[in-house]
């Protein structure tokens, strides 16, 4: 027997493959950015710590390492949910308060990606649906269309500090619901949920017995007066994947170094899930054997003014970010509570040459050379967002310029635009 | 609307999950290992260079990491498909003969089984076929069953070699085959094809119009007299993705670093292929990049002894256990041309004792304490597989103790048998 093609090559991508989009990259490729050659670019919109090179990673982390790669011992293969020791020193990291989490607990992918791929693989069959915060990272979207798994939202609201709405929330549930993604810290928001808040969204997977991914990357990224609360802590009966791992905390992306913690009080997850997620991480073997073999010395030295020093510097940005931005006209900045994010929204209607956020940004780049990411990367069109690790110098040297730019543009009526740009 | 269970929790796992069988570590967990508590373990099992202590990677290439992680430039987030320079560093490596291959031809990825992930993903859709070689390796079909694709063999032929029955394979082909796998030079097999028999594969995947994906991550990795020949360099029309990585040449499977190379002369990927797995590299952002900071100084100052003295441990130990268990009654061993195993044929109707190879390797391990895996474990009964990168005198050992364990059990009668257990 023949294949189909007998004239020419024609080979089509899977539906995988064709399915599988970065809403973020296709936006911003699509997008006219032609900074202002009169002034240096300041990009807000990429959430890499490192860029900028004011953060890097503490001598203790960069030290673990070395010493990982010079042991020699760390060359081989690990086991495919990484290596017993690296496991057992995150389960210690990740036991706070009450929890008693064990190495078996924990699976080491590569990077939180990885550990909310197995997750959504794991949970959801094509056809069924997860539902996703909005605004939300999009990586949740990019995974779940993949798989043919379908994405129900539910909204954030950006006047109760982006708590969900919940009463949208359980409406949103059906019966092909497999999980519901929460996201605290939030990337895009700078959102940290209280534990009430937290609470009442556990209530409702529990009264609708679905289970919980918490993408718990920026654990611990909060600022002064607010507390990180891991979801787990407040589940009783509700199974939870919580997905975290060194990249923000630790300003490691590149390392690709996350992991799955199972918390499963109730053995929910004994019959099939923790098989499945084991079973799932022999597809790629596992993440690289040099920084699980640091990962004990690094979940345990790395000293706490180091964490203390990166979250105080974005704070510092986020609030002259807000004050900056607060009284400028058509602008309402949501002030976050951690991560490393703030959500501007933008009163189109006080912009009229802009009819979405996408003109403003792109607008904002040729005029200004500041580029933030359009609200619609995250499903959230009339916001932009803007990313707080850069020096302190440049974060209010974008504010200026922002606060130039609306200014410039406010209530402008077309025609005179139209007129400045012939 | 709420979910389906209002009763107790019940979560299944989703089909992939399901479907996602690591077929060797479900043959190996069920194998009664009992070894003997007067003789030492011996593990001819484990394809891990590095479990031994004899073989490590050359100075150039841990110098190489030290100097990527001190060098503070790569722990933040590089492209999905990964950084310019490390591509161009593995274009380079690659580009044998007239071999022209950019950068822009090569996906990083997290080891060479995220790189046979990635190709298999892109190319196959649920419901096709890929031909996968018997004996082969067990990853094809961990990945195409979990995607719900269907895995067709092609039989190798020890007597040749194990060249590929190419009648059977262009049989084999049907309307729903999206692709063939090549793995040369060969696990298990450790067999190195020659141009000519690289050339009647690429000739019937040209009749056919069928893709390949080559699985060369044992390329160089060759015995004296013999030649590894790139499959891309015999096509002239076949599009063909090849997978390598560092994993076994250099020596560092834990660092989980492969990558696949984009060989299209024709552009018949360029419609869909390529964009699909720039696309699916970004489900999980990419592989390490302390280690692709170090890639362009390990892929270009490794000194080429270092590769030769590995080859020629092994292929000293090859001709080692060959020669010792050639003349032994009922064994067959095949002499490997490469790579880093050997097939050895049991005859097993001189072995009464032993209904199949599983019983023969299980009572190897009780008696003698050599571990060899089943040929069960590459869909190829009758046969197992010793691993040939043990220190020397450990092979000679574990050859001294096979050919005692034959001569005891040869022919034996079950009554017999039967009365010793007793
Ligand atoms: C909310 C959230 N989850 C997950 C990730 C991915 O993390 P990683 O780089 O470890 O894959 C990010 C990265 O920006 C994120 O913002
Ligand atoms: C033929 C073959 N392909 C691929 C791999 C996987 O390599 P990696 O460890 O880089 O994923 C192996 C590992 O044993 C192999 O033998």
């Amino acid at each position: 027997m023949k294949s189909q093609q007998q004239e020419g090559w024609n080979v089509p991508a899977s539906r995988v493959a064709r399915d599988t989009h970065n809403p973020i990259r296709s936006i911003v490729e699509n997008l006219n950015l032609n900074p202002n050659p009169d002034k240096p670019m300041i990009a807000l919109s990429i959430g890499d710590p490192t860029v900028f090179g004011n953060l890097s990673p503490p001598t203790e982390v960069i030290n673990a390492l070395c010493e990982s790669v010079e042991s020699l011992k760390y060359n081989g293969y690990a086991p495919s949910v990484g290596y017993e020791e690296a496991r057992q020193a995150v389960a210690e990291y990740s036991s706070v308060g009450n929890l008693e989490i064990t190495a078996k607990d924990v699976i080491l992918c590569s990077g939180c990606s990885c550990s909310l791929d197995l997750c959504i693989t794991v949970l959801a069959n094509p056809g069924q649906n997860i539902l996703v915060p909005r605004p939300g990272f999009s990586i949740y979207r990019t995974l779940a269309e993949g798989l043919g798994v379908q994405v129900k939202y539910y909204d954030l609201l950006p006047e109760k500090q982006w708590e969900a709405d919940l009463a949208q929330l359980e409406e949103a549930i059906d019966t092909r619901t497999a999980a519901i993604i929460v996201n605290n810290p939030s990337n895009p928001c700078g959102s940290v949920y209280s534990r009430e808040h937290l609470s009442a969204i556990v209530e409702i997977a529990e009264q609708n017995r679905v289970p919980i991914i918490a993408d718990e990357i920026y654990e611990h990224f909060v600022f002064k007066g607010h507390e990180f609360v891991p979801l787990a802590l407040l589940s009783k009966n509700v199974p939870i994947l919580s997905c975290s791992g060194l990249t923000k905390r630790f300003l490691v992306p590149g390392w690709r170094m996350g992991w799955i913690i199972i918390h499963d009080k109730n053995s929910v997850f004994e019959k099939e899930i923790r098989s499945g997620l084991q079973r799932l991480s022999q597809r790629i073997i596992g993440s690289n054997t040099i920084v699980q073999g640091a990962l004990p010395v690094i979940l345990s030295t790395t000293p706490q003014d180091f964490f203390e020093s990166t979250v105080q510097h974005v704070e510092k940005n986020a609030k002259l970010a807000f004050a900056a931005l607060k009284p400028i006209d058509g602008l309402t900045p949501v002030m976050p509570q951690g991560a490393m994010y703030m959500m501007v929204g933008l009163d189109l209607a006080k912009f009229s040459l802009f009819p979405t956020e996408i003109q403003f940004v792109e607008q904002l780049v040729t005029e200004e050379s500041v580029f933030c990411l359009p609200g619609k990367c995250f499903d959230y069109p009339g916001y932009m967002r803007l990313v707080l690790t850069v020096p302190t110098e440049i974060m209010i040297e974008a504010c200026n310029r922002i606060g130039q730019f609306c200014e410039r543009h406010l209530h402008l009526p077309l025609e005179v635009e139209a007129q400045m740009n012939s």
